[in-house]
Parts: C-alpha cells; sequence; structure tokens
C-alpha cells in the first residue's frame, strides 16, 4: 500500500506485516524528505515509526485518545491520519505544525511543546472519561528524557494511587534531546541489562526469549497470563513502587511484538507502564549516528546529513559560550546549568573543556533554577541558560528561590522573541512580563553579539540576580554602531540622533529601529535610536531628557506587561506623556513559520513601522496602539 | 538546663539524653505557647523537636547547612540558634519570620515557604562545596508530603546519578498539610508495614528490633557495617532506583536513636536518605488530633485546643465551596481540583459531599494544572483552587496547556494579595502580572463573598479559560451596594458617582475604595467608585466615558505589571490622559506582619490614600506615582 493512499488508520486494518514494514519504509523516506528541505525533528519521529503504526492498529483513534508528550514525535501520526498531502508544508506558515495541533485535525487530541506533560493531560482525559462513562483507551507516549521532568512523576504518583486505566509507553532511546541525565536513565538501562535487552542487527531481544529452552513457549505465556510471570516481568522498581504495571522492555522497531504487547495492555486494569526501546533516528544513517544534531535540525542534504548552511554569524549561543568560558577560566566561582539543553544553549562547547564546570540536570528546569540558587547561596556564581519559553517552567523559582533572597543567578534566556517554526510554544514573548515586577532583578537585551560579550563581562563582577535575554537569530551591528567600553545597567546607548522622534528599542529590535530610522530620513523624519538594552532598571535621566519629543517602543514581545508598557508606567509616574507609538505582539497566540513572515504578519518589519511612526507623527495624535491584520 | 540559657547549639554539647529530653519539653512548651497567641505552623513544627536537637547535636551548623523544605519546621531550630529571647514576636511585623530568613541568623542558610525546593538548594550546595574545596555536610529535611512535588524528583534523580556527599532526611509523618495523597505515601507506609514499623506507646520499634532473637544484636551491626545487611535495611525499591543509599525508618522522637543514625550516615559517601518517622503535633494532644487543623493555626486556647475566633464571616473558601458544590450538583461536567490544600482553599467541604469529584493530586501544582486541561479536553469542566502564590508553580501550564489550548479550566485563585503573617513568600501580588498578558484568559477579582457566587454562577456556563482571583480576608459589602443580577465579564459596576475623580478598584480594594469615598467627601471632593472586577477584559466602554475626570486606581498587587499598568496603557492606546494616581503595591518584596500592618506600612489604606488623592487633585498633577515609606 502506498503512504499516500493512507487516508485514516484504519486502513492499516488488512495490512500483512510485510506490508506494515514496508509503510514504515516509506514513512521514513517522507519523513526525511520532508525535514530535509523544512527542518524539523528528526531523530524522534524517526524513532517512533513502527510504535506508531502499532498505536493505531490496536487502538481505534480518535475515539482512544494517544497523548504525545513534547510532541515532536508525531509526525508519522500526522502522515497516518489524513495529512499526507498537505505534510510538504510542514512548520511554515500557514502549514501544519510541527506539533499536535487539536485544529489540525481530530485526532490530536491534546497540545503539547514543552514536556513531561503528557501523563498529567492523559490522566485527566481518562478520569473525564470515567467520570462521564467512557469507555475509549487513553495512552501517554512518553519519551525516557521527558521523564527527568518532575510534572511526569507527580502525575505518575497521582495515577499510580487510584485505579485509573491509563497507559503509559516509555519511549526508551536512552537519550532526551542530549545525552540523557539522571538516576532515571541508569535505572532503565539497568532494566534493559538484568532483563537480557541486548542488540542484535539493531533489533531488541525480549529477556525470556533469550533463557536457553525457555525462549519461545514462555514468551507466549507472558502475554498470555502476565500475573502469572509477574516476579520475572514486572519491575518491582521505580515504577511499581508508584503503583503502575509494568512490561517490557519491548522492542520498539517490531510491529508485531510491539501490537501482541499493546493488545494485552488494553485488556488490563488500572494504571499500566510500557517500556518500549526504540533507537533514535532509526533508519536514517546520519540521525542514528548523530542524534543529537538532528534532533532539531535545518534543512540538509540528504545523501550526506550536512546542514545547509543558515548564516555565517555565530549564534548568540556560541558567543555566549566562548566569552563564559573565558570567564569561568579567570573565575573558578562561576559555573554553568542547562535543563538537558547543552548543545541548543551553547554550553557543550564549555562543557568540552571544563566539563566539572557544567551541570545538566535533565529536563527539570525548577530544579536547575533552586540547585543554582543553592549553589550561589554558598558562593558559587551559576548560570542557568535556557530558552525563554521552558524558563516558564523555573517562574516561581525565579521569583522565591533567587530573587526574593537576592542571590547571583544569572538567566541566560535564549530564544527570546519568536522563534519560528517550532511556533506557538516555543515562542519566547512573556518573559519580559514575568520577570519586570520581580522585586531587584536585573534585565538586560543586547542588541548584538559583540554587547552580548560586554554583558557577561560585566556579570561576573555582579552580585546579584541577573537576566540576559536574548533571540533565535544572531545579530552583529559592528558595522553601523560598534560596542564600546564597559557594560553598565541603566544606561542607555543613543546610537543615533533625531528630535522628531526617539525609538527606543530593545534587544533584536535594535536593529530593526535603525533599518525603520533609515525609512523614516527618506521621508525628511529625524528619529533618535535608542539602544534600551537595560530593561530595568530604565535609564530614567534620558528617558526625561527624551520626553520632549514623541516616543516609540519597540520590543519583540507581548505588548502587555513588556517594556512598552514599563516605559508608560514610568512616564505617567513622572507626568510625562505617554509613548506615542508600541511596537510589540498583540494579545494573540503566534503560530509557526519563518520569523521574518512573522514578523511581517504582526506588522513589525521596518517598512511597516516606519509607515506607523509617520502616520502618528503627521497626526500628532498620542499613542495610537498598533493593529493586528 | 532552662531553654533560655541555649545561646547556640553547641550548648547542647554536654548534655544528657535525660536533659535533652527535658529540653524537647520546654520547647514544646515554648512553641505551643507563643503560637497560641501568635497563630503559626504547629503540627509541623512540634513534629520535629527531637529530630532538630538531634541535627543540632551530630552537626555543626551553621559551618554544615541545613535547608528546611517549605521552612514551616524551623521553630526548633530558631529556638536552639539564640532567637530564644525574640521567639514571642514570631510572625508579628518586624518580628522574626514564621521560615527561614538569611536575615535573621546565620543559621538559617536558605530561605523557603514553597514547597519541595530543599533537595535542589542542598544539593547546589553540595555541588558548591566541593568545587571550592569545603568539607561541609549538607543536609535537607523533607516532608513526605513535599515528595509529592515533582522538583523533589527532579532533584533527586540528579543528585542520585552523581556521587555528590549530601544527606536528605525525609520525614515521614504520614500526611502533608492534608491527608497525604498519591503512590508514593502508600510506598512510604508499605516501607514501615514490610519493616515491622509499629506503634507502641507512641513510640516506633524498628524493625530489627522485632525479629525475634535478632532484635537488639542485628540492631548495632546495622549501625556498623551497613553493607552487611543491605538486603534487609535499604529498600530495593524507589529511592535505590534513584540512586541513593536508603536507611529507616528511624523513631523521629527517639533522640539516641536518630543521633546514630545521623552520626553514622554523616561518615557516607555519595547521596543518602534517612527515612524518618514522626507524629505531626507530636506532645500537644489538640495537634495530634487534628494535626491539620493544627497546620497553620490562627491563635488558639492552650487547654482546649479551640481556636480563638476571627471573624463572623464565612471565608472566601467556604462561599466558595457552598456555591461550588450546588452548581456541581446541577451539572455533572464541574470538578474540582485541589494541590494538597483540600481544607485551606474550602474543597473540603465538597469532597464531605461529592466525594468522586474532588482531585487532590498532592503538592503538584503543575500536574494539576494539565490533569485539570486534559479533563476539559475530554468535556470536563475542572475547577483549580489553589492559592495566589503556590499558582507561580503552575505558571508555564496555565499559558501552555490551558490558555494555548482554550480549554475551560476555571482557577480559583485564593490567597491572592497580601496574606499577612506568613510573609514574602506567601503573598499573593504576582497572579495578575502573570496572567494579564496571557491571551485568551479572562480575569475577575469579587468585591465581596455575594459577588464571587455570582461569578460562580457566571462560570458554570463559560466555556473559556477562566481565573477568579480573591483574599485571604472576606468581605461583605451587602449593606452598602448589594450584587444585583447574573455576574458578566468587560462590564463594570460603578457603586459610588462622583465628577472630581473615579477610582477604579479591584476585589478586597472595592471596600477600602468606598471608605477611601467617604474620607474625601468629607473635604468636599465627590469620587465615583467603580467596581472593575472583569481585570480582564476591562470595560472600555466605561473607562472612555469616566475619562473625562482624573482616574485613580487601587489593586492589591504589584504595581508593575499590575491592573493599573494595564490601564494605563489602554489610556495610552486611546489617546486618553493616564490614571492620576495608581496605588498598590510598589517594587518590593514585603514581609511579614497583620495584613492591616502591611497595608498602613505601605500607605494603602482609606486615610493616606484619600489624603494622596487629595492632594493629586489640588495639584492637578498627573500620575505622581506611589511612594513607599
Amino acid at each position: 500500500m502506498r503512504l499516500s493512499e493512507v487516508k485514516s488508520p484504519r486502513d492499516l486494518d488488512g495490512l500483512s506485516y510485510e506490508e506494515l514494514e514496508d509503510l514504515a519504509k516509506q514513512l521514513r523516506e517522507e519523513i526525511v524528505s520532508t525535514v530535509s528541505k523544512r527542518g524539523g525533528h528528526l531523530a524522534s519521529n524517526l524513532g517512533v515509526v513502527e510504535l506508531t503504526i502499532a498505536l493505531h492498529r490496536v487502538f481505534n483513534m480518535p475515539t482512544d485518545k494517544l497523548v504525545f508528550d513534547v510532541g515532536h514525535q508525531c509526525y508519522a501520526h500526522k502522515l497516518l491520519t489524513g495529512r499526507y498531502s498537505q505534510f510538504h508544508t510542514l512548520r511554515s506558515f500557514g502549514g501544519l505544525a510541527g506539533f499536535p495541533k487539536r485544529n489540525e485535525s481530530a485526532f490530536d487530541v491534546y497540545e503539547t511543546g514543552h514536556s513531561s506533560t503528557a501523563i498529567s493531560a492523559a490522566l485527566g482525559m481518562a478520569r473525564a472519561r470515567d467520570a462521564l462513562g467512557g469507555t475509549e483507551h487513553v495512552i501517554a507516549l512518553v519519551g525516557d528524557g521527558a521523564l527527568t521532568g518532575g510534572m511526569c512523576y507527580e502525575a505518575l504518583n497521582d495515577a499510580g494511587s487510584n485505579k485509573t486505566r491509563l497507559i503509559v509507553i516509555v519511549n526508551d532511546n536512552e537519550m532526551s534531546i542530549s545525552q540523557n541525565v539522571g538516576a532515571l536513565s541508569r535505572h532503565l538501562t539497568d532494566l534493559r541489562v538484568s532483563k537480557g535487552w541486548t542488540s542484535a542487527k539493531g533489533h531488541v531481544v525480549s529477556g525470556l526469549e533469550r533463557l536457553p529452552g525457555l525462549g519461545r513457549p514462555l514468551y507466549r505465556v507472558i502475554h498470555r497470563g502476565l500475573g502469572f510471570v509477574k516476579s520475572l516481568f514486572i519491575d518491582e522498581g521505580f515504577f511499581t513502587s508508584l503503583g503502575f504495571q509494568y512490561y517490557g522492555p519491548i522492542d520498539g522497531h517490531d510491529i508485531r511484538k510491539l501490537e501482541h504487547t499493546l493488545q494485552r495492555a488494553s485488556q488490563l486494569k488500572g494504571p499500566t507502564v510500557i517500556h518500549v526501546a526504540t533507537r533514535k533516528g532509526y533508519g536514517y544513517q546520519p540521525a542514528e549516528d548523530r542524534p543529537e544534531a538532528f534532533h532539531g535540525t535545518p534543512p540538509f542534504y540528504v545523501e550526506t546529513g550536512d546542514m545547509r548552511k543558515r548564516s555565517d554569524l555565530p549564534s548568540y549561543g556560541d558567543v555566549m559560550a566562548e566569552e563564559l568560558c573565558a570567564l569561568m577560566g579567570q573565575d573558578r566561582r562561576l559555573v554553568a546549568v542547562t535543563a538537558a539543553m547543552l548543545s541548543g544553549t551553547g554550553l557543550q562547547e564549555i562543557a568540552k573543556r571544563l566539563p566539572d564546570r557544567v551541570y545538566d540536570v535533565g529536563i527539570a528546569e525548577e530544579h536547575a533554577a533552586s540547585m543554582a540558587a543553592g549553589m550561589a547561596a554558598r558562593g558559587l556564581k551559576p548560570y542557568f541558560a535556557v530558552y525563554a519559553s521552558f524558563f516558564q517552567r523555573a517562574y516561581d523559582q525565579m521569583i522565591e528561590d533567587v530573587c526574593l533572597q537576592g542571590l547571583p543567578v544569572t538567566f541566560l534566556i535564549d530564544r527570546a522573541g519568536l522563534v519560528g517554526e517550532d511556533g506557538a510554544t516555543h515562542h519566547g514573548v512573556f518573559d519580559l512580563a514575568s520577570m519586570l515586577p520581580v522585586p531587584g532583578l536585573t534585565i538586560l537585551a543586547p542588541r548584538d553579539i559583540h554587547q552580548l560579550r560586554a554583558m557577561l563581562r560585566f556579570s561576573a563582577g555582579f552580585e546579584h540576580p541577573l537576566a540576559i535575554r536574548y533571540g533565535r537569530s544572531s545579530v552583529d551591528l559592528s558595522a553601523r554602531c560598534p560596542v564600546k567600553g564597559d557594560y553598565q545597567p541603566g544606561v542607555w546607548e543613543r546610537l543615533e540622533e533625531g528630535n522628531d522622534c526617539a525609538i527606543l528599542a530593545v534587544g533584536s529590535m535594535v536593529a530593526e529601529a535603525l533599518q525603520t530610522r533609515d525609512l523614516l530620513l527618506k521621508e525628511g523624519i529625524e528619529a533618535a535610536v535608542v539602544d534600551c538594552a537595560s530593561v530595568k532598571p530604565l535609564d530614567e535621566t534620558m528617558l526625561k531628557r527624551l520626553s520632549d519629543r514623541p516616543l516609540v517602543t519597540m520590543e519583540e514581545h507581548l505588548l502587555t506587561g513588556g517594556f512598552g508598557q514599563y516605559v508608560g508606567a514610568f512616564c505617567a509616574r513622572e507626568g510625562l506623556p505617554a509613548p506615542a507609538v508600541s511596537f510589540g505582539i498583540p494579545e494573540m497566540f503566534v503560530q509557526h513559520g519563518g520569523r521574518r513572515q512573522l514578523m511581517r504578519y504582526l506588522s513589525l518589519t521596518p517598512e511597516t513601522m516606519a509607515r506607523r511612526i509617520s502616520v502618528a507623527l503627521r497626526e500628532g495624535k498620542s499613542n495610537g496602539g498598533q493593529e493586528t491584520r
């Protein structure tokens, strides 16, 4: 059967295992081909092709509910649930999302993007089913990496204490995004080893099959009367101490075995864990060889696995790592912390050189922040590098553990602003609103890679809570406005003079502000451009001085709770006129697409902003807000 | 030795166990007596008296570091570390805090208030020690209830995967704040049972002692060569699967046994869990009988344990529970969720009548929010009742799981605003700033108990994300402005007319605004008073109409990111004048004290606010901000 002919999972019902294996091959080809053009999550998706087929064969989606943890493994699911013909639009503006989306398909029952939520959501669905008298199955598909997130444990603990029928599939590929971290990972490995898990021709052989003489017959017994071999097959440790029935490990690339196990599990009462062993990147050699590089990948050449070149400029993460590593060489108090994002944040480069001073704590932002606070309380100076949207997980700890105690923890907030193709769950557009109200937190946003270096050098001697926010796309403004001297918070830099208005720009928007100024100049409007790298504290002196002309604010962040509003509150308090125009993101969840496309969609290009400013100045009217298309 | 003579823990060094037991008695008397006058956390503090003594005897604080989880069990610690003479000021304004405070004593090495952070912090300290070449011990004291929080697991997982020397004491009192929840709790109970834990005269007998013929000799062996009896004494399950050495359970009221175990544990390498069994409220019968009532207690009569009467008015939680329970009777889709706060939120009353429809998930706000989202995705209509400051833990899930999917989850946010004596970690003053930017979230704040009822009735038919925020002190304004008709968001109510200015007040501040109006009237100033119960959406029509006079905003929340700033942003966008005065909390962490005292301190009483408004109107000046004393 051709993959293109699969309109619904029920089309798989009559297929033989040979045909299913062929389908798996087609799925892999389609995924590799599309991701090579569009970028996306490759290794995780290739790992679950057979598992996805087996799940759709055994269960009756969408009546039965399948919840993906993180959601970066739903491509095969999308291809099997009527979205083959749109799959080429993956991650593009207006196209299919890279994560489950309820408005895309009834088969996407729950949206994810952040880790470790699936068991919670599935338990909620299972409880709702029972409360409303339903009978369907609810399945959570969770990677072993996601299990390092505390939420999973909260959910397992809650689910294990009641008899709610629920299936949790632990997709154990021995790594989360970077090398898996922590004791649980080792525990899963122990399970594999102790049960004779081993790899032959890339396949997994389940333990009992390998017992001489016993293999086959007992294998059948397992799947008939599971209670009978409980002591052999059900782990008495981690999962069972939490009240779950445990089965596994199962070869995650053997559709027949997967189906058998899922079928039996579907007949059980109560919460059940099925431990499935898969291989990230399975079936595409470059991804098998370098699964971390192919976790979230830009477009690449299928033949070689080489990434297509995107930019000559080093990323903010690269620059941060280089500068921080140098500073660490000078001060042994400096250490770095990451929550399973060694590679994405750039810390991997430091880890290579100073392995003892980089702490990867797993997908555990809450713990990372409090652990860093503990380090700081005992005399270290930790840097927690984290993506802006995942930093939302450490919101309480940022306030209570770091800022309330005034501890010198530095948050290096990467991927702030619009991240592009990963979409709504990954945009970093709430961070300023979450941080600005917090007493004692200094917030900086560099205009380019050189200012980031200067800020890091400043931070090394700063003994208070600090956040430095930067985006996914790095910028180099040295040709137009080179960074000079030491960095100092509370002082803004006037990059361009102009009396017709003053543009107050934060971080990524400084470059846009400069372009906007150039366009305004053609109309005879002279706009001052101010780099408001110190988001908090404001440069109150300069702000007052600039208030003799209309103010314009620019930020890559939601307008509500953001920089413009913070400036506005200061102006109100001081009796100064409110900013005439504030540019930022209006109240909406911005979906996926190229960053430039999204900026256009949000009317945040230099062209549209120049037009808006020009109109506002002509009309002499006060802040007209920003229109959304 | 008199407790009053203990100036430092080292004063305990020479005491006999008889003297220590006498000291424990004195500590209990002092704690019961002080809490009976000041209110506070009683049951948890009484439970750890002997454990605290043993810890200070075996370890050399503050060189050795003791981190309290939550911190509601630090009273004996405070009394033994030089704070006896100030102990009568406990929880009062300017007095000792009810939680560890670094600025109070060098013995308070880490501040807590929210649950489940201690292992993370302690691991950070231990890593810092190793990085900086220290040798001290780091001990985390964690209640079994706190172990339902996912952060603990993140930290255990991280700690267990390396060899960092660290002692985690699990204080197992079989309950967190309300009856303990979850599988782990049952697992701990299993451990007790399987090892012969039993209570005789309120004491705990360790397992091996009860084995006939073996007891004493083997007991000694345990403490000499732990490896020898590993299979008997070290649990092979939960903690060891996470990489910890495990010892216990130990009788937490036997100082001698505790000291022995702690001494041995202090000689071990690597991460170690000591499982200590204690009894909440131990030594004070009313607290032993009703530990939940004596968790956080108002002042009470020592002889009877009866609480001193505080108010005739039912609390917001009581009213919420009554109304919600009635609504649940009419619609089976409605369910309630709590994170270990059955009693504090009022849900206990519903649980008594509809036990199957109230879900207590443990101290697990993250899970609670996503679980509720899962419920809503499958057709239920969940209400998650949570304290405002603990809701900070579910910030990411509120955004990503509930609001991004637009699911009909209602957050019932209790203890919003200043909570009084519990202080900085418990004030609910960040919630509006965290919620206002989130697309699609409706935010309400009732002015009194009657409006809360009306809002709940409205909520039952509302199919979108919703938050209802109310404070610790309930209000009844029915005599002055009775609630009429159905509640509708986006519509404000004008409670008093007046053309000299318009006071826009939110929630608890409506009552203060009415009093402020009365005071202004004596000066001939007629102020309109508007109940802005719909924080979001704003009543834009009314706001525009009122803009012909100076606007004043009032909220019990931080000024930055709050309601006043949100109104100001709207005014700027619409070209209306900014609010003339905004009342709220300036940028500071507000410490503990009576709520009225704190409001005075913050210049938020009707008297000071009337004065400020009157001056502002006289000077005709724009928003002069709010001064902090």
